[in-house]
């Protein structure tokens, strides 16, 4: 029970990171401490990073401490090796013409020294890595859990060797629902400082995973950058800077050239690359009638490519090869949905789910090589289309993590579609999809500015946890239930602390009374000092709790009493407080 | 088929008011149309009343016309009376001191001479009234289905005899999905002028209906001012009024008091009432144990009454009086919903159902006087739990219209709450919620400014929307398809003039290319000049479009020669215009 007059006098702690401790020195999980006014704490799941530790002192052109470096050597089944050469056309520069390249130490990337060093692959031999039992402590879930999980492929847990950066995370239905963020340079805007700023800024507010869509200039420089300073896993669309390297010509694409873009990506450490491989040259047709036919960036340089050489998509017929490239690795699967709906009039379509059985049977062949497979979703789905998807995607593709786009429900609001897409994100996220991508609200007009990443990433961290809510995962509500009674006693300070954003929710209650004595007012600015609501609520309950008694059987006997004692009071609910 | 060179240099017609006639001269419904630039136009819902015709004169102080006043005369079933005399305690102000009441001319009110003169009533004896016929225009439906709706009680027109002003609209779970806007001056901030912009401002985003919940000073005056000028149906909750009245003290609320202000507001034309009704005696310990309590005000204000009294809820005993009255003035019912749940913990409890049965009890009251009536719903509902509430509503209440607030699907976004709500709105509204109230980003942290009520609209427009989608409204999608079909066309403008908030969708887009030509481009800020993923399907489109043929055979039979025909245009999609 708190104490009201206590938490109007007390100094609160602000909030503070705290480190869950593994079976190893080197094992430790961050996570936010939200100290409360009562003597409690709320302990949150934490994306930010190292960052938010005031004893880390940033320097972005040093990168990240490699926390999972010595995890992955001791496994002793990776090597080190020269590596491809970077050449200035990696960066989107003629050939011969310098670039500027990272300032980053040079570093030999690491592959597999024989079979495949996924987790998935330690996960079936039966082994608990030093990442799943990190995860497990993030999730509060036993380490067993986490391995049978990825070794049944419901999860993954996207952990390139070459990105010992990385705070492990893992994606799957049975765990939180996770949020992702895109960012990237493209043709029209932004530098390299600029999106790793984002990055950070991504994952302050919760972002999961960042995805770099860069495209034209300094992709490779760009990326370096991203992967040095990340906490979060990395992932890419290799195509993009395969398109690059052809010279945006989609027709001069080849095998070569994309097998080559990800070995150059996966030895930098991204940890997922989204593959449109399951775009096949016969469901091109099926677009032609489409209010909006292919929308996806990928899907339409796989489908130009199909017409430009009549053959089959060539990411489909060399994906064994593929395999073995992200066994190597550890590279996870994103496979993408090259014919995903663009607008609602196209959901559910044939074209999609001609595409989804395609990945059903690519996820089949992936696990072959054990390596960890996600599905990727729509799009723009109606809310009574939603659920075929999951359901779907779960049958075909054996249970894998689906990776959706929103969806968004409806196409009116361009300016909003974080909220219409936050509405289908929250029900499919609820339906079973493990990761969101986020859209923020520049999505079809513009590029995200800071303040669009962000609002992007609160309205999908809300639509994650309402899911995690409504899966009735574990300790999900506790939260919510930490905020409602802050809420309940009047503890300002705590409820904004719990707030996914203090910052915002501060600065909304100041707008209207910013006096610092309403931070402990027994009221707020709805119903103003002299009448209150929860003032009522809290008399019945004090009323009952004094007597020890039961509330309700205190007062169904008490409440004739009751009604006199609040008679002889004046029936008036005086506040000490003085009037803002 | 559209004709894209034409978008480009045809000079758009901006969208404008239109009107739709008729079988009386004076029956004409507002819409909005929205000429598109490849000939064609959308006519969509227009809730902005007379102001943004450009050829009316608004004049706050003169009100609007009475659009309804010869239909009400015409029925002559209705007789102006003298009225009820207006005190300076109507306003909030000590007896004996003058207050500053209404410039408008002195109204005689009008209430029934005989019978009930609810629409409902006109119904129930196979009447289509001008205000049947003007929502059956106006939603695109027979008015013989409107008639029966009301009839059954599925469905609310709220239209008070004394509010001549309205245009008419419905609220039933076979129409289009509504929208409520709160506004209110408090004891804290705003003054009557403000309140009045609100309420234009929130019709203008699309606010199907204003409640007025106005407290403190001027009550009365304000009522008056938003009532005269307000194109769409009024709420209130008379309880707010009456707790003024009896000196913020809720034990020395009485029946009389309480009646006294019904009739003042039912002469005054408000067309519907927040009543909280079914909150009982015995519902009050039920509350004890919960997380939040009692977060309804008009709620708390009973339970308060009961607690000080031990008597039951004056409002409950005297229903059949209240109905009476109602049934004069053609007042609808809300049934509140005193007991909804202030956090997710509280949700679907015993308390909120107990209230929710009685709410059914006093709807099939209130049906025996031919009164309208709504269900109020709540308040925070995790994801999984709003199904429930709309069965039980639907099963208890006899299919009665259900009006919700949100609900908020998690607590722990205090600022964002237009977004945790809008989720629960578009999920209800799906599952049959007639009218949505909606939520500012500052519920629960401050009392919301215009970009606040603009916020809340907007959310509440995209949640309303995407349920009439879903439940697949007649009609409904064609918006939807006609914006995508504009923005798979790059026709800019049409795509912005269809946007529920063009300016901000305009604004968007010009932050990343503010260059003129960007409006007519063939690309966005997305992909950059040199590549377009919907440029792709428009290629494969054409060619089958070229050649007469179905496109799917076409592309079937014609791949090889597309690909020759693409590769020898060197596979590259140069687009003819200038780089932003």
């Amino acid at each position: 029970m708190t104490n009201d007059n206590q938490s109007n006098t007390s100094t609160k702690q602000p909030a503070r990171k705290t480190y869950l401790q593994g079976s190893r020195p080197d094992l430790r999980v961050p996570m936010r401490e939200v100290p409360l006014s009562d003597g409690g704490a709320v302990v949150l799941y934490d994306t930010s990073g190292p960052y938010t530790d005031p004893s880390f002192e940033a320097d972005p052109r040093r990168g990240l401490p490699p926390l999972r470096a010595a995890w992955i050597e001791e496994r002793g089944d990776t090597e080190e090796y020269p590596g491809r050469t970077v050449r200035p056309e990696d960066d989107g520069r003629r050939p011969g013409r310098g670039a500027e390249t990272t300032s980053f130490p040079a570093r030999r990337p690491r592959r597999a020294a024989g079979g495949a060093v996924t987790q998935r692959a330690y996960a079936r031999r039966g082994i608990v890595t030093p990442e799943m039992e990190y995860v497990a402590l993030r999730e509060g879930v036993e380490p067993e859990f986490v391995r049978a999980e990825l070794a049944a492929g419901r999860a993954v847990l996207p952990a390139n060797v070459n990105h010992p950066e990385i705070e492990p995370m893992i994606i799957g239905r049975n765990f939180l629902v996770k949020v992702n963020a895109n960012i990237g340079t493209s043709a029209v805007a932004s530098s390299v400082e600029d999106e790793v700023a984002k990055m950070t800024w991504a994952t302050r507010w919760g972002a999961d995973t960042v995805m770099d869509l860069s495209t034209g200039k300094d992709i490779h420089t760009t990326r370096e950058w991203i992967l040095r300073n990340s906490p979060v896993p990395i992932g890419t669309v290799p195509l993009y800077q395969a398109l690059e390297k052809a010279g945006g010509d989609p027709a001069a694409l080849t095998w070569e050239l994309f097998r080559d873009t990800v070995v150059e990506q996966a030895e930098q450490g991204v940890d997922y690359m989204t593959v449109h491989a399951a775009v096949l040259l016969a469901h091109v047709p099926l677009t032609a009638r489409r209010t909006t036919g292919i929308v996806s960036r990928g899907g339409s340089i796989m489908a130009a490519w199909c017409l430009a050489h009549h053959e089959e998509n060539f990411l489909y017929t060399h994906f064994r090869e593929l395999c073995e490239i992200f066994a190597a690795y550890d590279v996870t699967w994103s496979l993408g949905d090259g014919l995903r709906p663009g607008s609602i009039a196209d959901a559910n379509d044939e074209a999609q789910f001609a595409e989804l059985r395609t990945q059903g049977e690519l996820t089949a062949i992936a696990a072959e090589y054990d390596t960890q497979v996600m599905n990727e979703g729509p799009g723009h789905v109606p809310m009574n289309k939603i659920k075929e998807n999951v359901d779907l995607q779960r049958e075909w593709c054996a249970d894998a993590p689906f990776y959706t786009l929103g969806p968004l429900t409806t196409d009116i609001a361009p300016g909003y579609d974080h909220i219409t897409s936050a509405i289908g994100a929250a029900m499919i996220g609820w339906y079973g999809t493990a990761m969101l991508c986020y859209v923020t609200p520049k999505e079809h007009l513009g590029l995200p500015d800071r303040d669009d990443v962000k609002a992007g990433v609160i309205a999908y961290k809300i639509a994650a946890h309402a899911a995690d809510v409504a899966k009735g995962h574990p300790g999900a509500q506790a939260w919510d239930d930490a905020l409602s009674r802050a809420r309940f006693d009047f503890r300002w300070e705590d409820q904004f602390d719990l707030s996914l954003d203090p910052d915002t929710a501060r600065a909304f209650h100041d707008a209207t009374l910013p006096a610092p004595a309403a931070k402990s007012a027994h009221f707020c600015s709805m119903c103003g000092p002299h009448f209150c609501s929860m003032k009522i609520t809290r008399d019945v309950r004090r009323f009952a709790d004094e007597r020890g008694l039961d509330p309700e059987a205190a007062l169904a006997e008490g409440m004739k009493e009751k009604a006199a004692e609040f008679r002889s009071a004046g029936g008036r609910l005086h506040l000490p407080v003085a009037e803002a």
